[in-house]
């Protein structure tokens, strides 16, 4: 378009990067599996509490991954009195504020969970985005190991409410204290190592996305992505990244008794903490047992990291196995759908007193996103509403068209009034066809003065002018179309929509 | 406190002003609340679709009626790309952008519906979020007051939807058009008074909130409310004061016959535009006297004005007439608790053509208060959970406990171990007392080797030890507690569950 033509100046509409619109089918989607989850999470005992969307920056804390990066992952802005306020980027910093702040009110243990949006600042990229839905359950005054493995059998617990098969998930648990042990082993404990230690976490974090050579390069002097973009590595050497390589894939061989009984023998012999972090995963391995949750659901994997910093003991993620389409389309192996584990110093920040607390997070929209490929979702549809068209246009026909819409309301029945330009009748019929309306009511003057009323089964329809061969036998056949009296209206058209179900339920068992 | 005694730093837990949290209570009851609106919104034809919390503050555009102060009533804050966004203010702009930009794909009329928070950035008070939650429905592509019409009377519906009796609501319909022939009659016609017409229009839109003298007040040299703060008026003199006045009360003086006579014989007889917004609210009358929806359910009121300034034609209101506790607890007529309107002018700001709208937005959190305050929501508790206490605190005896509570979950009853720190077992009835559980599940050594389990009635416990006088009647009673095999656990506990179900509805029916 040359610029001479240009208009004086068009508001453009566009949403800005990495947030997206919902459509029907996803909103209902979501709606029926967060149903699902929370029903499991009520049976657990837990009970709903939600923050808003805002906190003070300081209470939020810097835990987040990215948060080298210059606005530090969140999306801040200045209240009126100078103070700056950061949108949440998960549900479990805003929770920690809600239990110091109400302390005393509070029963612990404090079971809740709660669903919301939450954001990143973060570049956003195919299925990646800066605002996006959590789903989480947490205890809080919670100290033993009991808690967290609860949680863990919480989470097998929803994939299966979700109808995801036994062996198509798996929930992978490890210990902070058992990473710290090993990284205490190739020389990187104390303080000073703090921050180098959090790399490290993160690339080993990214194992089920990049691979162990990613790792590796992570690990080392830094790994570049596919867009060019590069991220720094934790400088270790080769003898440091063999031995954190050996360590994340040694459960895969010779299953977790050899490999608790190598870890304790060998690599984290002289690390108190990792030794501590040890005995816990065993303890979690003995309830798992007890309370027969095999291997098929809950598996000890020391590749099992989270990236969140402030993790303070167990921590597990609920992986998809089942290979389905993702995001771009690929069929790949699914991958993380949530996960948590012990935060004891997120609460106490705020107190002066510990406050353990332990809980998970499921990734809503990326579930959902799985759950549909799967066919897990969805299958219900909506049924769209009975069309009643307009014939006449003059006010008192419309009263009476909305009187008809009402009628079939009130008894129940999904319906709607055509609002749009009434001019064209062709374009009625149209926006039925294209909303699949299963039925029109149609009155033009003739009908009036009789007092009845044209019923157009559109589904029947559709199938009968598939069938019918010449217009004659179309005229003939008419079967998709009747007339009643007006007091018959309701009547007729739940009878009508009775029949479509049932055709409807003999073509979903395959019958004629 | 001295400063002496300060510690260190420890961070304060609080939430910015004009935020709060969600207790369950509140949050079983919203969602009860939204699903009995969203019943009815399908029922009429709608689908739902959903807009992120940020757009583009320029397709947001200034609509608020309180855009005169600093930061415009919104949130905002710069993109990487120096753009700027902002979080919506109301989920009627995001709507336009949204169909604006997927207009090719969109099929009207597009009948949409969305529940989500909004934000304003304005001063907080009772009962006044800076966030908030609306729930709105929308026609998109209907040029026709009938679309306005069906707008009322699903208001009306949902009203009665949420236990709201007929006459404990009103709706209230004017028309923007009306209005402006009202202010042309005076004098305020023409470009140069938009600015003025909009202050006008805020000013009669308080009238429930002030009553005719403030809103005289408003219409003039201006009104200080009980804070001292300072709202400019619209400036009109003693006579302009005078007409509108007379104009808003109309309506409550001999009917609405009446009143469309007098309007149109005298106040708006020279304005062209008056008279059109004239004829569609009789158009708009006759369409609720053929769906038989009478004045008792929706009301033509001149007073109706709604504060948006991207209203264009009809105007709607529910309003609470009811009188129950506010916020603050003093019973009053409760107002407004949504509204809208059409809003032709919103879409085509992105369109090189014109696409009429209509639709309304119920204050969720408001209506809500008001619900509970009415006894209309939070009827049916969520029963707490069973209790699985625990009395050995060694691993092996934790895994039994784990799997007792397991067995009760599988079988669909809500239970949990106690996970706080077990030391004290007074503590963990304690617990269960204050959460109201209804069973506590207990086994000590002796009953581990047996092969038992004490299963104890909280309630019946309760009951039973408020009709016992002394310590040994206690002892021989023991009613409350029964001593069952394991294998027999789950069964014995749902019996007990069922019995005090059984006495609850006999305590409702006024039994014994």
């Amino acid at each position: 378009m040359s610029d001479k033509k240009k208009k004086p100046q068009k508001l453009k509409a566009r949403l800005p990067r990495g947030f997206g619109d919902r459509s029907p089918a996803d909103i209902r989607a979501t709606d029926e599996m967060v149903a699902k989850i929370k029903a499991v999470y009520e049976r657990y005992g837990f009970d709903p509490v939600e923050t808003p969307m805002f906190e003070y920056t300081d209470a939020l804390g810097k835990f987040l991954p990215d948060s080298d990066r210059p606005n530090e992952g969140v999306f801040s802005l200045q209240d009126d009195d100078e103070q700056w306020m950061s949108l949440r980027y998960d549900l479990t910093a805003p929770l920690a504020r809600h239990v110091a702040e109400n302390f005393n009110d509070i029963q612990l243990p404090y079971r809740t969970y709660r669903a919301g949006w939450v954001f990143r600042n973060e570049k956003p990229g195919p299925g990646r985005f800066r605002q996006f839905m959590q789903f989480d359950a947490d205890t809080v005054g919670a100290p033993g190991v009991q808690a967290d493995a609860e949680m863990c059998m919480m989470m097998a617990d929803v994939m299966e409410a979700l109808g995801i098969k036994r062996g198509d998930y798996v929930i992978r648990v490890n210990n902070r204290k058992v990473l710290d042990g090993v990284l205490e082993a190739i020389g990187l404990g104390g303080d000073e190592n703090a921050e180098r230690r959090l790399t490290v976490l993160r690339a080993i974090d990214k194992l089920d996305k990049f691979g162990v050579e990613g790792v590796r390069q992570l690990l080392g002097a830094g790994r570049k992505d596919e867009s060019g973009d590069f991220t720094k590595g934790a400088g270790l050497d080769e003898e440091q990244q063999q031995r954190l390589v050996d360590f994340i894939v040694a459960a895969q061989h010779g299953g977790t008794e050899t490999f608790f009984a190598n870890l304790e023998a060998t690599t984290i012999a002289s690390s108190s903490r990792g030794l501590e972090g040890l005995e816990e995963l065993k303890d979690m391995s003995t309830l798992f047992y007890s309370a027969q949750y095999g291997g098929d659901r809950i598996r000890i994997d020391p590749s099992c990291v989270r990236g969140l910093e402030y993790y303070t003991g167990p921590v597990f993620e609920a992986e998809l196995l089942a290979e389905i389409p993702n995001e771009k389309g690929e069929i790949v192996r699914f991958g993380s759908v949530g996960g948590g584990g012990r935060y004891d110093g997120l609460v106490s920040r705020f107190m002066g007193q510990p406050v353990p607390a332990t809980g998970f997070s499921i990734g809503v929209s990326r579930l959902m996103t799985a759950l549909k490929n799967l066919g897990k979702l969805g299958q219900d549809q909506v049924a769209a509403p009975v069309l009643v068209t307009v014939m006449d246009r003059d006010i008192e026909a419309l009263g009476r068209y909305q009187r008809f819409t009402q009628e079939l309301r009130n008894a129940g029945i999904r319906a709607e009034m055509f609002q749009g330009n009434p001019k064209n009748f062709g374009n009625q019929l149209k926006y039925a066809d294209r909303r699949d309306c299963p039925i029109a009511i149609i009155q033009g003057g003739d009908e009036r003065e009789q007092g009845v009323i044209q019923i157009k089964d559109l589904i029947e329809g559709k199938r009968a002018s598939e069938g019918i061969e010449d217009n004659a036998a179309w005229r003939e056949a008419r079967v998709a179309q009747v007339t009643v009296p007006e007091s018959e209206l309701v009547a007729k058209v739940r009878e009508m929509l009775a029949a479509q179900d049932e055709d409807r339920a003999k073509d979903r068992m395959g019958g004629a």
